[in-house]
């Protein structure tokens, strides 16, 4: 075996070859934080490749697949197949001429995947250099329902190692950064496909989400991003992390530029039946009436709670604010908002690292033995091998019989929040318990590299399993959101989170916000974030 | 702490003090095997009585509750609570009355329990004499939901001690037989309900079915029963067995003299929107495009597969016999019928029990060391002290790493499963996927006390999260059924059950199929249950 270092190299000079010479652009320098104009002005794309570029989903899909990708920063990509891409383009392309009719409802659609989606004959490292050169010998099913609904996968995107970091440096490929600040992160552990959608590199990505991986890039590179729950979106066929854990599941989700875009793809993959390719796949067709709100009041007067904080971090000034403007744009449009009562954020998030911690060191150990590669241990830029030096895992992880204790208690909680969100029916003036939450999908806008240290506003809801959206608000504005004076800490670690917050570092930042649904109601969920996209829009 | 025989007295007397005095019969000698019809001849029913206590559950509900509970095998019941039920009923049949509605689908209809599903008040010990003395505060969520369908709480039944046994027999209720033949098995773990329902002593039960729990007892009994995918009917605030574990999973089921019965139940309790009260309930609807078989040519020339045997256990020759005469009546009415070939069954049971035993003898050892009970071993009727002596629980089973290398093993065959199925499309002649399978539910029909070795013919479908539905087909018959020369052996098990054959023991004992259909498609599976039913009378 060689050492992980030459493997590594090794990999590295495969990936530079597979992207086509004529689209190698000169950089920016790296005193320019912010490169999200890049793609427009480096002088790659002509006029109307950077229209394409900026046209959203819904409307993209009435063309023809023309779009190559577009971004200038190979970190946020893995693997680059426009070669193949171009050929199935072509295929689509006289399909159509042929017989006048589309493949499917994603006919022509370049999509972008994130690294853990298997495609035949390709390597799938999820940023593990033990994994070079184990190449798949079938397609996840996730990308055989993408094909078949006639969409074009061609690159895919950059992950921390092992997943389970909210943001995206590994071993192999390096780092990705945000492209509105490239001194923040993307956040993870889609990170690839948080800058890559952002700079419309892709008009779609497929992100995975254990823990808030859709949703953290999402929200820090200012996208719509959705957390589908257990089983709505086929997983099975992808490289996991913590495989056979059966309790808090990874999911499938979009991240694109337009709510309309999360739509087209959830109803593309439900109505294509993934429980016939996937045993885990729920068999639930896609529901007009939920979509339509029948269940919620036809959509009518909607209460939607806000959740200010969740009674573990503080939100930064800038999530705030953007509460503030989500709270004062429902209210023009005539919804009621009363305020969220968290309950037992603190141990959702302390029992959801228990279960996945139950063998994680193992599981991690096991994998990077193969090649000794280490195991990164934080995502600070400077003192990586100090913490790679420091990091113990856990010895051998629990027994079957304490993580069966964990379990439990979860399910009480979940039962206890089912019942604490029925109960909210009194306090609605709509008859109805709320109809969804809105909250922040962190407490804080992308975070200084390494920082991103808090992701309780994401995992209680897959410890819950509610579907969750991403939606854009504002950016951090240094006059809007300066520093506010301290708060009574709830403890030191929600202190060390406000001692982080300074106007300029943040500066430039998207500002996005989640809204929360009940468990299987994604086509309620993407219907209320559009009414609350169109308030925020009305608002303007 | 009392020691434990001590606490079985007390709890004994109490149950004996439950049953109201006028109700104590004298039941049939003990040479007396098949007491079936001793209902109708002990003189405890008026002919109004017998003819309610033989009416289906759909006819049924169109009357008002008036039947009480007639069984004469105290052995079947754990809690008896008729004084409660007519309190109730008389509220049923005021409300009634007063406004000229039903309360709802299930209005007045008497309703058994088996013994873990909690009734506030009640205790619920699943055989447990640690778990006597221990009340409940609040129903289960079924409960409730029945409640507010209508439906009558009245007895609840007897299970295994652990529940973890296809037989039932515990140290504080005793054992459950079977009333076709006091020498067989009523089955397990819902055995108590099988023996209840079969002798008419009540309309319809409930059962849980974790590997065949609701189906042995019903197979054994006669009945119709189904056990419906994870999540259908909730489960929450139940007491269980192996609580916490989330992989295999746990179900409540119908048990009932009628499939009309199995319909009525699911229907009501679906259309209760039981995902409003247990986080775990699949939000989905009652689907009555599903029913009538949309998806499966609109139930027209169906393909069903018939599964001779696992390739593990051959069955006897009753069970081969009713084999023959459903595929005979399905042919007739002209529906197709080919083989069904079974893929990795036995390694989907041994993975099934290695999760379960992950933690399973620390569990059991945890709860009975509170009183000292010994944990039982067996339950064949001699020589149980001696297997007390032999049981050596698993030294603190295995890892939280150990165990989720077998779930993700599982999740592979899962996925085989469903592709080989899939596969099947090409040779049934519809077009479509074979539409059900038709196996038996187990390789025998009732078998002698502690005789229930093999459980697999049920295991697989929990294991893949099937629904199946047993029904009735014929009875044990020594003229018809007589041994078979022997086939060339899987092994020596296999052997062992073939010897264990002799028409003479299992004289009367009644005989039952299982319908297997997809993942939550509850549905499909009744409607084509009830085709199955018609079309074994037509060709009677």
């Amino acid at each position: 075996m060689p050492h992980w270092t030459a493997l590594v190299a090794e990999k590295k000079q495969r990936q530079l070859e597979s992207i086509p010479q004529e689209w190698i652009v000169t950089p920016p320098s790296d005193s320019t934080l912010d490169v999200s104009a890049f793609p427009e002005t480096c002088g790659l794309l002509n006029a109307r490749e950077i229209e394409i570029t900026n046209t959203p989903v819904n409307v993209l899909l009435e063309k023809l697949a023309c779009a190559a990708w577009t971004a200038v920063d190979v970190n946020c990509l893995t693997e680059i197949f426009v070669d193949r891409a171009l050929v199935r383009a072509a295929e689509l392309d006289d399909y159509l001429k042929n017989t006048g009719k589309v493949v499917g409802p994603l006919h022509g659609l370049p999509i972008s995947l994130k690294d853990l989606l298997c495609i035949e004959g390709l390597e799938t490292t999820i940023g593990y250099v033990s994994w070079i050169g184990q190449y798949a010998d079938k397609n996840a099913v996730l990308v055989d329902v993408l094909i078949e609904c006639g969409a074009v996968p061609f690159v895919r995107t950059n992950v921390p190692q092992t997943l389970a970091w909210p943001e995206s440096f590994n071993n192999v490929f390096g780092r990705t950064t945000n492209p509105y600040n490239r001194s923040l992160t993307s956040g993870g552990s889609s990170g690839g496909e948080g800058a890559l959608v952002a700079l419309k590199g892709s008009p779609l990505g497929v992100g995975s989400d254990l823990g808030g991986s859709v949703r953290i890039p999402s929200a820090f590179c200012g996208l719509y991003g959705l957390r589908p729950s257990y089983g709505r979106v086929p997983f099975y066929g992808a490289r996991g992390t913590l495989e056979g854990q059966d309790s808090v599941l990874p999911v499938f989700g979009p991240m694109t530029n337009s709510v309309a875009g999360v739509k087209v793809f959830m109803k593309a993959v439900v109505n294509a039946k993934p429980w016939l390719k996937d045993s885990l796949a729920v068999r639930k067709k896609w529901d007009e009436d939920e979509y339509n709100l029948v269940d919620h009041g036809s959509g009518k007067d909607l209460c939607f709670a806000i959740m200010w904080d969740d009674g573990v971090v503080v939100p930064h000034p800038p999530i705030r604010r953007s509460l503030e403007i989500v709270k004062a744009g429902l209210q023009k449009a005539g919804h009621n908002v009363v305020d969220w009562k968290p309950i037992k954020h603190r141990l959702l998030g302390e029992i959801t690292r228990d279960i996945w911690n139950a063998a994680s060191a193992e599981d991690f150990m096991i994998t990077t033995s193969v090649t000794g590669e280490p195991i990164i241990a934080t995502m600070e830029l400077d003192d990586a091998d100090a913490a790679v030096a420091s990091f113990r895992p856990q010895n051998g992880g629990i027994t079957a019989y304490q993580l069966w204790q964990v379990q439990k208690l979860r399910q009480d909680i979940r039962k206890e929040y089912l019942d604490h969100w029925e109960a909210t029916a009194c306090e609605t003036g709509t008859g109805r318990p709320v109809d969804a939450i809105i909250c922040p999908a962190a407490p804080f806008a992308a975070t200084p590299h390494g920082k991103n240290r808090y992701v309780d506003y994401t995992i209680v809801w897959n410890a819950l399993d509610y579907p969750a959206a991403v939606f854009p608000v504002t950016t951090v504005d240094s006059t809007l959101d300066g520093k506010a004076p301290p708060h009574a800490f709830y403890d030191d670690f929600d202190k060390d989170i406000y001692e982080m917050y300074d106007p300029e570092k943040f500066k430039n930042a998207p500002v996005c916000l989640q809204l929360v649904g009940r468990t299987l109601e994604e086509e309620a969920v993407i219907r209320m974030t559009e009414i609350v996209d169109a308030a925020l829009l009305a608002a303007k």
